[in-house]
């Protein structure tokens, strides 16, 4: 066969299998947005329409994958976690990592007309992304990982929102309030905020001060100190077989996929929650109650 | 700093920077087109629509990552080549392949309408790549990847277009046509397509039968014996600096991409394009010959 | 500097940090000793000296290597373990393997002589060993590992006591012996041991039914049921500085060493040794009341 | 099976095979040889015993390993190198560096005594050597690995013998030698040695000054320009198959081989020896010129 001389090439394409058992967070970033916000003329601090865009791009991927448990987004960059007992694409890191990208690169420029009515999208200037898997081998780890993005949105949507105000209202010049930022506590922002423009940062929208949270929707349980007791990495003969995987699939789809705008850094978000550390389908609520996407 | 805490977790983000001085082939593949391409209705064996589609998105990737110096599509896959003394992202390979993932998914969404008027995206549906990133150690093997791939695609294309020929004008079941080509070799294929259906194969459109290749528009070289035998190889000393990367991507940017349907695998293809394998710029060409995107 | 014009090759190498958090397993393996065994007259099946001179030099590696919280060897391989909250070799992967297999190796061949005084080591036939590390994410799938060994050893080691008296006392041919062993159970080698040759398998020594394991002496805990419940995932808060690392190896240096030939698959040998699995040093022992090296 | 409960941690082991043709560096190094030698006692600057033994313990690898076709070492490290056809245990990385280590480590151990009689070791004291493999995708970026370690050599030679002569004939305090040479030029060295002890650089050793080359004595070429032209890169079509490697091998093992101690930098090395960059058998010597271990 004509082919064969050539086909020892394949030789070189190296497994990049991630270890089992782990918790698999693919983060995506916008490239060159800080330019791209410019050019499509994005309001500052933040923009509900581009914020709403990542949401609805993230959900699409999050309907696309079921294994997908959970998702967190801030400003241009989603976090995408596949829980350890995750077996999609035999857990090669390349094929999960590009397929996020890739299906949420499609669901954004597909619904930019959505969100941006009047500023069509223009072909030197599309929006991308990229993105990168990162291991976490257990829940604890991966609970601090998720804290760790909610606590940057925090520091940084105080900060943005103290810099717009002081250019946008208060006529600065963009060096002189970044200047005058410099070394500052969240506590001298927040009063910037409060005396000079009259903002007190909590009353602030929650979408900008938490970020957004994607998942399933079972129905939520009663808060208990026990639940969090519960060993969540997977025994050996949980770890559903092929046939099983789609059929956990088939049942994911059917869940409504949320977008939540709260905590996630203490327990109490994770204890109502179980199915998300425990990778076990939850109860299906008997009636939606939150904004469901 | 409140962050510190939770910030330990990029402790776990680990390296993936490829091998210096080897080519790097990122190859990207349509995320089920055999179930998506029924969907919209693309014509068999070949939908000329769907194939300028995935060119011109590949042309918009070549023009958005001017570090490319060639790429190859064949039906719904696309190679696209980093020469050796590429430092882009510092060859950090999650971030090109996603990068190059995104772009190329962006660009294919963003066109869809152009090459599709009629048959619009359903968001439930959307067209997606998954990609990956291979090291080849030198220009020869580098060669002989592009060589398998082309192969690949006359291998593909004579069978497909017998195929369809034998279900669309013979009026075959298609198992009844998988079975009577099993086993055949190609002039048997030739011999039922010339036979059967009055199509002499050598008359089918290039781009189906040798693929599209893109690349950068210098002036086109004498053939000659010696040109192959230049080192492709950079020295270190030809490294370029950050400085000089951004001059090198500056001038790429005005040079126009080409979309050939050629032979890639005898030489002459790379003799009169020393550029391609050399990693240098040609000359700027006088005129403009060919085919221009 | 005359140098630097060369220094570049020094960017081909690529790190190789294991993930953090994560329990490192180094298995060596004794290269070619199944001929080796031959050449230098071991015992068949179990050949007390070869065995005693493995375990002489895990201790050795123990020794020398106080990050190492356990050990686990059986015939010519060796396991060796460093908790989650290592950092030695910043958990270099080649590095940690390489030094643990020449530090295994020296001490083999330096110790040689004390344990086969008979049989000199030849230039032409030295033992070597081969290593690889892996590893788990977690203390149940460690604990599965070290399960593992110790069902091979009891398997492999019924096997062998059963083949060996049927060639050795049974007189059979190896083939012969190889071909009636093939497929049966557990209760068949048992039988064939008694009925045969009159072996009560339950009365053979148990450094050959249970393998060699080592590990730090420190006072033993009670037998407590809560004692697993423990999270033994290091928190980041807890990760011991580089001082404290050196005054963690210097205190455990001054603890014994054990030798010990007993079930590591049930719960109790894990919790009457807490510090094995919390990788926190425990009670230095009033006395020392087992086997010591 | 009693065992498949646990056997699935093997599925945690991730494959280390090096990309196919490329150059495999392992080089090697003494751990702690600094603190070493002052505890053996080392003659400063350079003790010919300890180089002796190095080269010796290399030779036995060389011996034991037929697939290497060269060897590089200074003081205490040791490159080994194996030709990019190389297929040993199919390229996997632990594997191919741990066997160098251990077999290094074990002809060290046991030739110890041939060369320091008077000095036995210690057993808290066992010299032991950790590594690591390193791919260069081709021979020219190989051989400026080779002229970086040999450049190297060169340096610290010069420097260790300057810096020696002044603590040990000019009865400098080590600090007060530290000073007076930082900063210094090869040209003030050789000024120093010469003015002040007497010292011409270049009588010096060779085996200090241009450490040690070991290889397998085929009959040497006739100096060619040309020689250095062929592609050394094997063709797919040339690499051998797992019969034709077993044979090369035994082809191998009787070629002896040579320790050397000349100028690697220049072509004139490479061009005489054209068996070592294009990893085919050279024509075996009618006699042996050189010194032969």
């Amino acid at each position: 066969m004509a082919n064969s001389k050539y086909e020892y090439v394949k030789s070189f394409e190296q497994p990049d299998v991630l270890l089992p058992n782990t918790w698999i967070v693919v983060r995506i970033d916008g490239r060159g947005f800080h330019k791209l916000s410019d050019y499509y003329g994005f309001i500052k601090p933040n923009d509900r329409r581009a914020l709403d865009l990542m949401n609805a791009a993230a959900v699409g991927v999050m309907k696309d994958l079921p294994d997908l448990c959970i998702a967190y987004g801030i400003s241009d960059e989603y976090s995408f976690a596949f829980h350890p007992n995750c077996q999609l694409f035999e857990r090669r890191s390349a094929k999960l990592v590009t397929t996020i990208v890739s299906t949420f690169t499609a669901h954004y420029i597909y619904l930019w007309g959505t969100y941006f009515p009047d500023t069509p999208l223009q072909p030197a200037a599309l929006p991308s992304f990229d993105g990168r898997a990162v291991m976490y081998p257990n829940s604890r780890i991966f609970r601090d990982y998720m804290s760790w993005r909610q606590v940057d949105c925090h520091i940084n949507n105080l900060y943005n929102t103290t810099f717009w105000s002081m250019v946008l209202q208060g006529g600065m010049d963009r060096r002189e309030a970044e200047l005058e930022l410099k070394g500052t506590l969240s506590s001298d922002k927040n009063e910037i905020l409060f005396k000079r423009f009259g903002i007190n940062y909590n009353n602030e929208e929650e979408i900008y001060k938490k970020g957004s949270v994607l998942y399933r929707q079972y129905q939520l349980e009663e808060k208990s100190d026990s639940s969090m007791q519960e060993e969540t990495s997977p025994l050996q003969e949980d770890m559903p077989s092929k046939t099983q995987q789609e059929k956990i699939r088939k049942l994911r789809r059917k869940v409504q996929v949320v977008v939540d705008h709260v905590d996630i850094i203490k327990d109490e978000f994770w204890e109502r929650r179980p199915w998300i550390l425990s990778g076990k389908p939850g109860k299906l609520p008997t009636e939606a109650k939150e904004v469901v996407a």
